[in-house]
């Protein structure tokens, strides 16, 4: 067998944690503070050229650095309070700075989230961001807590930003250019769900934001939460239920399973809950404002499966998102 | 007055904290854990092309991009516990990772540190680690606590890693090879002061480490600690007492001084400590193992100043490093 690219990465970084404070995170890593909270730290990296066009609005840049980062808080259930900003610019570019920070501050500040150091280096165009939040102690939402029985749900719609990088790459075209535009906006001023993430603590009982498409992401969940429960789970997804924006569902049948299940970049909330909490999921979603959808369910057995409106599983292989292959 | 580029950019970042709990640090910054610790945090990038040679070894490299975010640590009194790593490369080359993880791994293990989380990405080959480290509460060492009177300390010796190189650009020759190779070992595998940054706690009054030459970095503590006791304070240097190794004492008396004082990459600690404390100075870097001198003394009145041996001030500037001016 061989191995993966990114497994080949874990076998190099991957060791058990030797303090218990300190346990290997998951979505993020969380640390113990004061006053029965735990800080919940983690760090995304953007690269010119790939997670962005080198020409990219630098207002927006600001605000995606920080929302891929809040999507992975958001994950955990955690309030954002922090964060380090190391930036590595091919020159001081006094527009492109003040843009920048512009976009940042613009979603920091809607966290009150404050700048606690970083590093400025010159080189490439990248930013690595790394963030702090805080959940109440034993609450924070892992992806290890799913059982067999509970529903899937994820918020929002799926696609959209796959839409709009294939519509830049010419491989797709949408409906109408105001669907184009909303499917731009999901790709470069992702809103992470922050207040969903923490609306869902007590009543979800696992959570993965989907940053490398649904399959993917809901995979992981799968995978963690079979470790912890030691017995093999696996999910159904009903493809008529993905929730689709305007733009996808008008795209071919094919895509439109494309986009919502390896797309990437969603920064959407995949979640599970016992089916009696259903009542509370929504009640949830209605207290952060962002609609949130029943997808399929967790099942005993193995895979992720996704099957259409007859019943019958779909064979063919979605392509997950991998930044090494694409 | 024209801002210089650092100033600019931190225009653009430099914000007043919000919580109380999440202070703006130093060479840390400082977080609330339990039981009477707190949690010092700091991030460094290292960029391919600027920080090191595209060629670099790796397990040095690995070794490097700990070393330097260890030595913030060093400077706070920190006791290392964990680190995240965004890892940006190229491709993903196993002999490179399975080298740059075992440099890593070599100085993670000797600080017991777990690596908690963080990111792989494809692109230009950059590092960005975040490390954290406990130190007992109020005992971190700051920049700001520097007073008139208190003596300027400076661990091991400086200008090794400028000496090194500027004869890699073929600037500067090493009066032996061997001189040489212990510069280069100075530049690609420095050792942080962690052992003596905890042992200091209680006894100097600032820190630094010394990143970016030991006039610019001694230039923020007597600047922060200026602010702190609302009153201008100033630094003498005594040049004759600089520590230096046998290669850089066998340049010529101008670099001597331009590698000493404004050479970057030292990752010695600059530290500052009452008079009276000298021998708790000298017993602490005895318990360190690692050699300490005393280099001068803070002032009432601005500015650091350099004294040659008949006390005359030298006049002459030393560039101070600045990775957009190299």
């Amino acid at each position: 067998v061989s191995l993966g690219e990114f497994e080949l990465i874990d076998t190099y970084f991957r060791r058990p944690a030797r303090h218990a404070a300190l346990g290997v995170g998951d979505d993020c890593a969380l640390l113990e503070t004061p006053s029965g909270l735990q800080l919940a730290v983690s760090c995304d990296t953007l690269v010119a050229g790939r997670h962005f066009a080198p020409d990219a609005d630098a207002r927006s840049l600001g605000h995606k650095a920080l929302a891929v980062n809040l999507s992975d808080l958001a994950a955990c259930g955690a309030r954002p309070s922090a964060f380090l900003l190391a930036l590595t610019l091919p020159r001081v570019d006094e527009v492109f700075l003040a843009a920048f920070a512009q976009g940042l501050w613009a979603l920091a500040d809607l966290y009150a989230m404050d700048l606690i150091g970083g590093d400025t280096t010159s080189g490439p165009l990248s930013m690595t961001i790394t963030v702090f939040g805080e959940v109440p102690r034993g609450q924070a939402l892992l992806r290890s807590g799913a059982r067999a029985g509970d529903d899937v749900w994820v918020s929002g719609t799926l696609g959209d930003a796959r839409l709009a990088l294939e519509a830049q790459r010419g491989r797709l075209s949408a409906a109408t250019p105001a669907l184009l535009d909303a499917a731009r906006a999901r790709l470069d001023r992702p809103s992470p769900r922050v207040a969903l993430g923490q609306a869902l603590r007590g009543v979800a009982s696992a959570a993965v934001d989907v940053s490398d498409g649904l399959l993917a992401d809901l995979g992981h969940v799968v995978e963690a939460s079979s470790r912890a429960a030691g017995l093999r789970l696996g999910a159904r997804i009903d493809a008529g239920a993905l929730p689709l924006s305007e733009g996808v569902a008008a795209l071919a049948p094919t895509w439109q399973l494309d986009c919502a299940l390896a797309g990437g970049d969603d920064y959407e909330l995949c979640f599970t809950a016992p089916a009696q909490l259903a009542t509370a999921v929504e009640a949830a979603a209605g207290t952060a404002g962002v609609p949130v959808t029943r997808i399929g369910r967790i099942e005993a057995g193995g895979g992720v499966q996704v099957l259409q409106a007859d019943g019958r599983r779909i064979e063919r292989e979605f392509g997950g998102f991998d930044h090494f292959l694409s």
